[in-house]
């Protein structure tokens, strides 16, 4: 009797749980190694950071969502490395042998060589990071109430979001929600409708993936909802309550961080060549060099497609490259040689705020309510398991007709 | 123009958010100061540390709750001491005059002398103990899923609930039904089945402050679920790992702690007699001695009713007396004396798992699940909010026919 082989997957993000799935019906054993026992749906993440939604409407036990997959083990557990020679992952108590590997560990932050800004300007990637931001939003309003210094108090009233991206415009705009209709009866000392909130953005325009018409009506629905948006100024100091951006110095209580992501640095175990900031240059067919039973994919890797473009950093490149990847495993286990990869570009969203999103499905551009309608289907389509999609979208009905955010708490201490 | 006078309430639990709603039509200024922002639902917060609930569903923002009262402001701040000579408020940062003081500030857990215990078997009082409590919980499963030493695993897979109490016996049942219903089919090396729940009470039976014959039934309903009960057993040492109660040592790797509470230490800072734990001994009014103008009540207040019985640590209580002093404060602000408080009983209800619950009314007692249906519209009805109300009886809902649970999160890293 011969063993199935073994696929081990590190990472149950969109990529490698799409891959564990489409192994399930192979004649092959897997092992999912994660160091959270869920799977976090990032692109909602934001939502979690300004008080709309709670940490477990967007988060799904990956042993849940595996249940029913007999030939599949999860493993809690933190990967140090990958001993490609020995076909090891090397975890930090102990090691799992593979026969094929798909790497799926994702992305960190970047503060492009200055790590000392994290401390000022916090990144949302994970939970523990939301909760962080949320906590540091709620409490600045706390504190702008107790505020008797006028000039002090402004500095607490100002928030400063750094990078145009999706996250950073969802960012932004979520805040000025919050301030200019969730909170406005709720404070006696100050105006949550004084608050200021800055969009600081190094290049053109925002969204910058984006066709420039759909930038510029991201920009202006941002600017109706009250943002800030101070486009062309790098960052170039981040301190305690101040940021310097361009050839200005803006003094905020809040400073988030949404600008630059840095690739899982289990890349550079792999001993292969890596692109400038640290993702993998894999093979058309997702694999590494002189590695064909190793593939990469999602955030880690990078792929560049037959226009010679690098793909981004979405959830939907991530899913049909895990897809992809699997399908290969099987061909492979069955003597069949690998097949390179084709990204289907099927669109991109970002929403800025009640009932306003951009929409770019490449054959046809939208914007405003429509749009908004669009992104909020696409996303509670995307979510994992019944429960969540119906609490999301029941929080979502109910902030819209309430003007309310259902997850107002500040957790984890209030010392700023 | 003469001033409205100033009430101020420390602490929004059940006792200071009823006394500010019930302040609303006075001519009165309120400030209302708590170190959190938000009125926790502390009946079901062991629901939050089963993975059952998230924290917001049970918790509300107080300044939400109190936004259309305009006689009334928020404080966020940690309140250090009151001088009732010079009626003020200590803060940490600052202090607040008043001409009536309501101290509802409650109770934190007690561990009899030994503070030690608290890093081995965390108590459940506000939500950062709940996601502590989760974390371990479920923490325990997935080292138990990669633990190879037989004796290790059987430890991991112990969990000791010490009290038992409505916290106490509601814990253990949710754990039970975590272990033996809603996990059975996640894991590959470990059998959910095989854990061993365990709790303790020293006294002679569960639920002392219920008829015998519904400790009986909270019983048998436990044992139906698997849990074992141990009785005249008080716990002598807790250490990693480890618990004496008894004559028995039991080795667990969880250990929760549900056994004692501990008045606030703003109590001692009034200058006033307390009782033997620490509560403070109030007038008929709840007031204190020698100061009219100061009342205490929910937890922190020891009140003697006229059949010369304490009054429990309910929730009910808090309510009555919270509604009860704020009625005392506009009688007195007209120049009328205050009215002695005297609590109705309502009766007390505890819930064991799957449609399973225990319901005293004084005049008729239930067991079951129409005690279940009771406690869970009485439970709903007594949160704060529409979405809250709306999104957990969806999750009951939910939970009841898929068997799942809704909040399976490790959050906050995962080294035990």
């Amino acid at each position: 009797m011969t063993q199935h082989p073994q696929v081990v997957i590190v990472g149950a993000g969109f990529g490698g749980l799409r891959a564990a799935r489409a192994l399930k019906r192979g004649d092959v054993r897997i092992t999912v190694i994660d160091r959270r026992n869920y799977h976090l749906f990032q692109p909602l993440l934001y939502q979690v950071a300004t008080a709309g939604l709670s940490p477990n409407d967007i988060a799904y036990p990956i042993r849940a969502a595996l249940r029913r997959q007999k030939n599949t083990r999860v493993f809690l557990a933190e990967v140090v490395a990958i001993d490609t020679k020995r076909r090891k992952v090397i975890l930090q108590d102990g090691e799992v042998g593979y026969d094929y590997l798909i790497l799926a560990t994702g992305a960190g932050h970047s503060y492009f060589g200055h790590p000392q800004w994290e401390a000022y300007a916090p990144g949302l990637k994970n939970i523990e990071d939301a909760l962080e931001i949320r906590r540091r939003i709620l409490l600045a309003f706390e504190m702008a109430e107790r505020e008797t210094d006028e000039e002090r108090r402004r500095a607490l009233l100002t928030f400063v979001v750094i990078g145009g991206g999706p996250t950073g415009v969802e960012l932004a705009g979520a805040i000025a929600e919050i301030a200019y209709t969730v909170m406005v009866q709720d404070f006696r000392s100050i105006r949550p409708q004084d608050a200021c909130i800055i969009l600081v953005e190094a290049g053109t325009r925002i969204l910058p993936f984006m066709p420039e018409s759909l930038s510029l009506k991201a920009e202006a629905a941002l600017k109706r909802l009250g943002v800030e948006i101070v486009t062309n100024s790098p960052v170039t100091a981040v301190h305690q309550g101040m940021v310097m951006a361009g050839t200005q110095t803006i003094r905020a209580g809040t400073v988030l961080w949404a600008a630059g992501v840095e690739p899982s640095p289990l890349a550079r175990s792999l001993c292969v060549p890596l692109d400038d900031v640290g993702r993998v240059l894999v093979n058309p067919d997702l694999s590494i060099p002189g590695h064909p039973e190793v593939f990469v994919v999602g955030d880690l890797a990078a792929f560049v497609d037959k226009t010679g473009k690098l793909l981004p950093g979405l959830a939907a490149v991530a899913v049909q490259e895990g897809r992809h990847v699997a399908r290969n495993i099987l061909r492979m286990c069955n003597g069949l040689p690998s097949e390179p990869f084709h990204y289907v570009d099927l669109g991109t969203m970002a929403t800025i705020g009640r009932a306003a999103a951009v929409v770019n499905f490449n054959w046809v551009m939208l914007s405003g309510f429509v749009a908004w309608i669009i992104w909020i289907f696409v996303h509670i389509l995307l979510l994992i398991g019944f429960r969540n999609r119906f609490v999301v979208l029941f929080d979502w009905a109910w902030s819209y007709v309430s003007f309310q955010r259902s997850a107002r708490l500040i957790t984890g201490g209030w010392e700023k």
